[in-house]
């Protein structure tokens, strides 16, 4: 009679592994130090995740408030939800204490990666989800959706680590505001008459 | 008779950092291997800088192109050659190789500054004077340009750190036009009136 396979090892190795980024950081949360705290054989471990890099990734991932996200159709609450979602994921003392030795390994290992293999640690899908279900008229056509998200990312992962801006410690609100203002439709005669004077030109 | 004091150990020492931490990484960039490879003394070192990420800061601090910063008045033309130095700053090999090893000690040390003691190594004096130079009317006064540097900030941080924005690589010109976006006066009827749906009881 074989054992049952044990369903929790999954659980335990994930909340292990976020346990241990808090407590001893980045380099020292390695699959022998997960495999001791979550009472997992390192071998069970492998065979789920190929490195500590994957595991790590896999405990940050988006959590379930951004993954099960349904759009509202109401672009500055739905933002809200996202962004504050997004926020506490990033925020997380696991996520601070790993987020530098990730972007370390990704540094030194140049970590080519196709898109599909990225989006299961991103929340980039649900964020494009929640423009396209913004009412005609709410997004400006003339912005790119991907390129919004790119600085959202980068604002939101400045809030977590960059020392000034983390002292700054500024609403989250702000930054909701500053998001759609990027989005929203700009009348026709607006600020980007002065952007190429060699227009003048053709005037 | 004294030897003349050697006015070169300053610039030896940052060339030879930001070589070490191109070809070694930020780790093994020490204050020896600074020291052997720029042949000065390592007391040397330890006079002018108090640590190796005290060093190291010095050597990636904003480029001459951004110290030496004078606007224009043109807001556009300003932002788009600030954007240009900050990111050409940010994304050199020295850079990339550094950020991920000083977000790590920032957020291991807690790394508590004043005010002042980050400004030799932040471009955000020089961005807040190009919206001093704008021209009236340039600039929404309802935005805080603090708030738009720090997006900024992580936006540029993105571009070079984060994989599947570095991946994309959009040109520069696209996060000029999220900036200006931000910054630019908005009709008084635009997309906030539905940020606090409680509001609508005082209508």
């Amino acid at each position: 009679m074989s054992r049952p396979r044990d369903t929790t090892i999954d659980e335990r190795a994930l909340a292990a592994t976020l346990e241990l980024l808090e407590e001893v950081g980045f380099e020292a949360t390695t699959m022998q130090a997960v495999s001791a705290r979550a009472d997992v054989h390192a071998s069970a471990l492998y065979r789920r995740w190929p490195s500590r890099v994957a595991l790590v990734e896999d405990a940050l991932s988006p959590t379930v408030a951004i993954a099960s996200f349904e759009p509202t159709g109401d672009l500055t609450r739905d933002l809200r939800r996202f962004l504050r979602a997004y926020a506490a994921t990033w925020g997380s003392p696991a996520a601070r204490a790993a987020m530098p030795g990730l972007l370390a390994h990704y540094q030194s290992t140049g970590a080519v990666r196709s898109e599909e293999e990225w989006l299961p640690i991103s929340a980039r899908p649900q964020f494009l989800d929640i423009l396209r279900a913004a009412p005609e008229g709410a997004v400006d056509p003339a912005v790119d959706p991907d390129d919004v998200f790119d600085v959202l990312l980068g604002a939101v992962m400045a809030r977590s680590l960059v020392p000034t801006v983390v002292e700054r410690d500024r609403p989250l609100e702000r930054t909701l505001e500053l998001v759609l203002r990027m989005l929203a439709p700009r009348p026709a005669t607006a600020a980007r008459t002065d952007r190429r004077p060699a227009d003048a030109d053709h005037a």
